[in-house]
């Protein structure tokens, strides 16, 4: 039975779990949930997440939420096919994605997704984008990247030589930001540029990524 | 060869890998970071966390950081030893862990955190808390709360009928938000109010709780 996947195309957190899923070419179904008639803050959709929050995953009877959780879940299940992006061999391996998964968790998408918020978000809401917050956030965002290009310099991928789920957790909202007049963060530190050009070029995210236009009218 | 902790046994980070050490028997040494003189913000403890934040882990030639990917290293390398905080022979328990860790890190600690820091940390950089952004806050964890007081209705710990690290990454910033005027939102939900005892009760934390004390000098 196919993974059935709760969530919206043009969603940064649905399509981090779709391009996981992508990675280790899993079965899935995308079951579209209408964000703008609020169903994802209604029964039935509230039983498989009561955060109210996109996406949800069911396989057989386990209900998943939080897109993080879920992409683990996924590549701890498939771990033997497609690319293994948990490196469930090496302890110290898996030690350093871990680290990395939680620098995207806890240093850069607090910095990132304000930023992306007030580009996307606020327009659809009827508001300007709040320059205060985005100044804020560019510089908190500015010294994160700081760090990457450093580590970068010295591993081809966050956690090493080897593409991995912490990657990949990056994906999406740095495709919103790329869209915003701030992505010379990114491309004025030539390693984390390099890293970006290579990870959203994978066919994994490629797929997902064309679907991913905010200009056109979408779920 | 023992795992050494830098770190400062009144930060509620290092306190968290702590416990996650003292659950699963693992010896180690915590090395105090002088947090006051700014040690965690100079070199040789930015090459051990490039975002000079503690805690760090080093175990061999392996350097960690990041304090739920330092836990959940320690909870798998130690898997086999005291209680099992990952359910690693269950793929479906092990992704609800791998759910509420998540939720923990991306719903219940952006809401307490801010608290605890307008009622710790303001008063020692000289600043009176910020009531505003106390309310804001309040608001956003009781309603996390009300989806933890569900749960908790309905199994006995967040993943299941089982402690997790789950359970864990929650301990020590609840720790210090119960010393504040806002304990009550714990204390006016009893299945939320059942569980924060009886985890909080685990000796394993009570070794690291008594050396939590704001009101006492300490690194």
């Amino acid at each position: 039975m196919a993974l059935k996947l709760y969530g919206a195309a043009l969603s940064p957190c649905t399509s981090r779990v779709m391009t996981c899923l992508h990675e280790k070419e899993a079965d899935f179904e995308l079951v579209p949930v209408d964000l703008f008639a609020g169903e994802h803050k209604q029964l039935p959709f509230l039983a498989k997440n009561p955060f109210g929050q996109i996406p949800a995953l069911e396989d057989g009877d386990l209900s998943l939420f939080e897109s993080r959780a879920i992409a683990a879940y996924v590549a701890e299940k498939f771990k033997e096919t497609g690319n293994d992006l948990i490196r469930h061999q090496s302890l110290k391996e898996a030690a350093e994605v871990k680290v990395w998964m939680e620098v995207e968790s806890q240093q850069y998408h607090p910095a990132i997704s304000p930023i992306i918020f007030q580009f996307f978000a606020a327009p659809l809401q009827g508001n300007a984008p709040d320059q205060a917050i985005i100044d804020e956030n560019t510089e908190k965002l500015g010294k994160v990247l700081d760090v990457y290009e450093d580590k970068l310099g010295r591993t081809k991928y966050l956690a090493g030589d080897f593409y991995s789920l912490a990657d990949l957790f990056h994906l999406s909202f740095t495709y919103y930001f790329m869209k915003t007049p701030c992505a010379h963060l990114i491309n004025e530190r030539p390693h984390v540029k390099a890293w970006w050009e290579d990870i959203s070029s994978r066919p994994a995210f490629q797929k997902v990524a064309s679907a991913m236009n905010f200009g056109e009218k979408g779920n």
